[in-house]
Formats: structure tokens, sequence, C-alpha cells
């Protein structure tokens, strides 16, 4: 029998969830919850209701493990904890200094109900959780850098966007070249924030507004802007509908340490992404969780966990037995 | 009190692992155990004990986890399922073919004696075991690919030394850039064996015998070097102990995948390592291991575990509450 899947909130990341478990054949779409009226709603699966969320608790015994699509600002620090008094969930909460409140919220729900919660799946946190915590264990004496990019931020494209004299924007995240190379060679160099990343600024302005103000106003804006080293192009609506529609992401995670009596070695491991679409990317992880989530509720195990407390092998359609001949 | 650690055999692995060990301070070194004259054997660490492979049982309550540094081929098969019985106990078996059978045996040992058995521990198998996982679960359609190098492949190594006429050599194994850029970009490219790797051997000829013939017997070799593009370089022993006594190894691990309801989004997930010591690196894996047998034992847990079966957060001597909080 299938894993019965609820998708809890319908955007990007929704439908990527939609899309992914259209990949995954031990995985079947049972129905997706919106604040919407559900009747103006059309999904891709046809097996699949629409529901008001609202009506999620009606839905307990049908759905194995809700994934939750909605936003880490307001949306999840309400719904995964109440999520979890009714289901298995799992969410993509990437807030990464409420975390732990989360976590606990999360975890007393579930024990509660006797449920279990994976939380900040994604690829940060989650895929770069790993990659951070494998490679710290493993290099203990080193150091660890992240870089993001090339990609469109979704927060400092609002941010653009509430520029007055502001249409539309868009902004990319750019690693810099030099300082990937830097830590790549082994120097473990000390970075400054501008040093790591520049950022790319796509605006379309509104007729007669002060470009020079509005470039400025954006690149002396106060934790978005006025660390990097901040590029910003006018371009028309047009031009932004054509080139910069898509929501690219990626990254690299890299350590550097060293082995050896007198510390005499280098060694480098490297995780990177190179990601067309950010939400399909986080759906894929979601959706590989949700499986780990399921297995895990039929062994018993209750609460809230994270990447870091979840066995790979829960995560593959494969038995043990599968995996070690194929892929260890 | 510190994880009390046990060496069993003491070579290039083994005092890889004693250097590691150094650089973890919630462990300690009690004894290193070899199958030459104890007497013999000078080791860096002054706490610890040298004692003879045949006093290992004596040892049996004074160390929580044996690390094996033995050999695949002869070595682990055998001490593997044998140490289990008596420690619990990490290895770095890495005989792909025979890992089902490596399993079994350790596995029916821990089961008896109540410990925990953590095989093919490393970096292939081992990290590289779990680049394919976690890639392959998250992007389901898709294909993976290994490469392996630029490094010293000892296998290939000591197939040289065995040709007529040789006295010494070592080989590389290189990743085709090309083939590597092709894969980056997504293509999911067929790629031959010849098309992913070259060979470059550096090759000590005896005096006086024929380099053409030596040139051609290692490029004819089957399975070894005939089918990939191999280059001999003879140099003397000199240049050979100058310039290629090094250990150095790594590799990458990609997986290139779609997503989308119409596959329209390409996505690259690239695991690499680039390392001045393999046996250092593996080392350090190994000890990291050590940690979560330790740990899984203190839960009662027993039996056979391979990477994939245990949850990153046990590697870790940081607390569920510190990762959370700066790791995640």
């Amino acid at each position: 029998m299938a894993i019965r899947i609820g998708i809890y909130g319908y955007g990007n990341l929704g439908r990527g969830v939609e899309s992914s478990i259209m990949q995954n054949p031990d995985m079947e779409l049972v129905a997706v919850f919106t604040r919407r009226d559900p009747a103006s709603l059309q999904i891709q699966t046809k097996t699949a209701k629409v529901l008001s969320v609202n009506d999620c608790e009606s839905m307990k015994d049908q759905i194995d493990v809700m994934i939750l699509c909605g936003g880490s600002a307001t949306d999840l620090p309400v719904q995964s904890p109440k999520l979890a008094s009714m289901f298995n969930i799992v969410d993509s909460f990437d807030t990464h200094a409420n975390i732990p409140t989360h976590f606990d919220e999360v975890d007393a729900a579930a024990k509660a109900a006797g449920t279990v919660g994976a939380i900040s799946v994604g690829w940060d946190p989650g895929m770069f959780s790993l990659a951070r915590i494998y490679s710290s264990c493993i290099l203990p004496e080193g150091e660890s850098y992240t870089f993001w990019g090339k990609g469109v931020s979704q927060g400092h494209s609002d941010a653009i966007r509430r520029v007055p004299g502001v249409k539309n924007g868009k902004q990319y995240t750019i690693p810099v070249e030099s300082a990937l190379a830097a830590v790549r060679s082994g120097a473990q160099p000390k970075l400054s924030t501008r040093e790591k990343h520049t950022r790319e600024c796509f605006v379309v302005a509104e007729e007669g507004a002060d470009l020079a103000k509005i470039e400025s106003d954006i690149k002396n804006m106060p934790n978005y802007f006025a660390d990097y080293d901040t590029t910003v192009h006018f371009i028309s609506e047009e031009e932004l509908e054509k080139n910069h529609s898509g929501i690219p992401h990626g990254g690299f995670c890299i350590r550097s340490g060293v082995s050896g009596l007198n510390k005499e070695n280098k060694h480098v491991i490297e995780y990177s992404l190179k990601l067309d679409s950010n939400p399909e990317f986080t759906a894929g992880v979601l959706v590989a969780y949700a499986r780990a989530v399921y297995r895990l509720s039929q062994e018993k195990v209750t609460g809230c966990k994270t990447v870091l407390d979840i066995a790979p092998a829960y995560l593959s359609p494969l038995s043990g037995e599968e995996l070690r001949k194929t892929l260890v």
C-alpha cells in the first residue's frame, strides 16, 4: 500500500511536492489543503481531493504524512505544532535562529499526540546541515564555509520591491569566485560578509522615478545590501519577465581541515547544489523525508526530528539488503 | 569519561587513527594490537599499551570500541566477525561486491555477543555511499556518477610492481575533465569506462629491462589497464621517492536529476573530496563512527550497521540541543 500524503498549502512549494510525489511510486497524494476556496483550485492529481484547511482534522485517518508547504515567517510556527497534534508532519522551517524553539514546540505536540514531525527539511537547513555535520565530525580541526548562489533570494527581492519608485525586481546572490577558490585551496581564510557574496539586482522602475535615488536606497539598505558589493541594473518589465522569471538557486558547503601528527595533510570536503528550481528541489527533499517519517511512525517513534536525527536508509524505498547490494 | 578505543593493526591506517584520536578530546587510545612483536612497535600515544593481537580478549572490559585497520582482501573478512564477538567494532571493508556477505557475518557475530559493528566506513564505501543515497532519494529521476581521483590506487600500483622487469611503481587514477563537465551540465551522458578515467603510471624499471615490453604489459593488462587510456612514464627510484611518495586521493559523486511536471528543471548535486592523505582521511571517518558505535551500544542496540543505518547526530560530540543551535 502506498504512503498516503497530504499537502498543506499550494503555492510554489506545494506544487513542487505534488510533482515530486509523481516520481515516487510508493507514494500517493490523497488531498491538498488550501486557505483559498477549494473550488477555485486546480491541481494535477486527478485522484486527490482539494479541501479547506479547516477540514483537515476529518482526514486524520486517511493521511499518513502531512507535508507543510507554508512560509517560515508566520505560517509554520503556528501550523507545524498544530498539525503535529493530528498528523505525522514534515516542514521546511528555515529561520535558523528559531529552530530550537520550533523544535521544542513540534516535539511537545508530537509526543502528546504520538506522531512524528520532521522539521527544517530542505537544502539549508537540510542537506547543508548534513554536509556540515558529517564534514565537521570527520575533520574536527578545520573550518566550515557556506556559500549561497548563484540564485534568487526571495527575501532580498521583496526588499527591493518595497523601495519607493520600484515597480518590480529580482535579486541574485552570487558567491565570490576568488573566495571559493581560496577555501578550496585548503587555506582556511577568514572571510568577511563582503568577501563571500555579491548581490545583483534587476529593477523595473516606475515611470519618471529617480533612478539614482533608487540605486542608492537599495545599495545602502541595512542588513540586506549595505554590507555587500551590490550591482543595480534597470530593465523593462518585459526583460524581467523574459530573463528573470525562474527561481534557480544553489550553493556550496565546504569543510577544510587538517590531519596528521603535525597537521601536515590538508583535506577539502565540498558539497554543492546547482538547482533550476529552488522550490521543486526543496519539495524533493520533503517527500524523501515524508517516507522516513512514515517509517519512523510505523516503528512507534514519536516526537520531533531534524535531518540529523534520521538515518539515511529511512529515506530510500529500497530495503537494507538492496541498498547494501547496489549502493553502499 | 572518554570513549576508550583500541586500534587493531598499525599500518598507515592505524597510525592515521591514532593521530585522529588526538583531535577528538572525548576519545582515548587505550591499546594498539599488532601481529608484530609488540616490543618492536613505537607508537605516539604515551599512555597507550602495545599488545599482541593474541592478547586482545584480555582487554575486553577496557575497550569500548575496537577500530580495525587491516586490509579488505584477507584481514577483515576474518577479523571483523571474530572481533565483533568480543568488542564493538568499526572497519573500513571496501570490497563492494562482498559487502552483503561481510554484513551478514558481522551481524551474526555481533547479535550473538550483544555488540555493535559498523562496517564499510571510509569514503568509498562510506561518505560516497551517503552521497549516493541522499542524492538518489531526493532526485529519484536521474543518474548517479562516481569519479575517483586524482589519486594513488594501491591495487593498480601493486599490479604494476608485479610486471616482470619492474622494480617499483605508482599509479594515479585521474577523472576525465570533459566527462566531469558533461555530467555537471545536467546532460546525463552515458559514459564508458574509458571515457570516465585515465590511468597514469610512474615506473622504475630494473637495469637492462625491456621498457617497450613493460609498457605494453602494463597497458594491456586485463581488468586493471586494458579498458583505460594509460600513460607510462619511466623514472628513477629517486624521482619516485621525491615526487610520488604521498598517498593523495579523492573523487566526485554527482547526481543529475530532473523535476517538474514536464521534467523541465534540472538539478545537480555534487559531493567531492580532495585528500592529501587517503589513510588519514579514512581514519577520521572511522573515529567519528567509533563515537556513533559507542553511543548505539549504550542504547543497547546490537548487530551490524553501515553508514546508511546510522543517524548523523550520533557522529558528533555535541548534544542535540547544541547541534540545533549551531549547525542545523
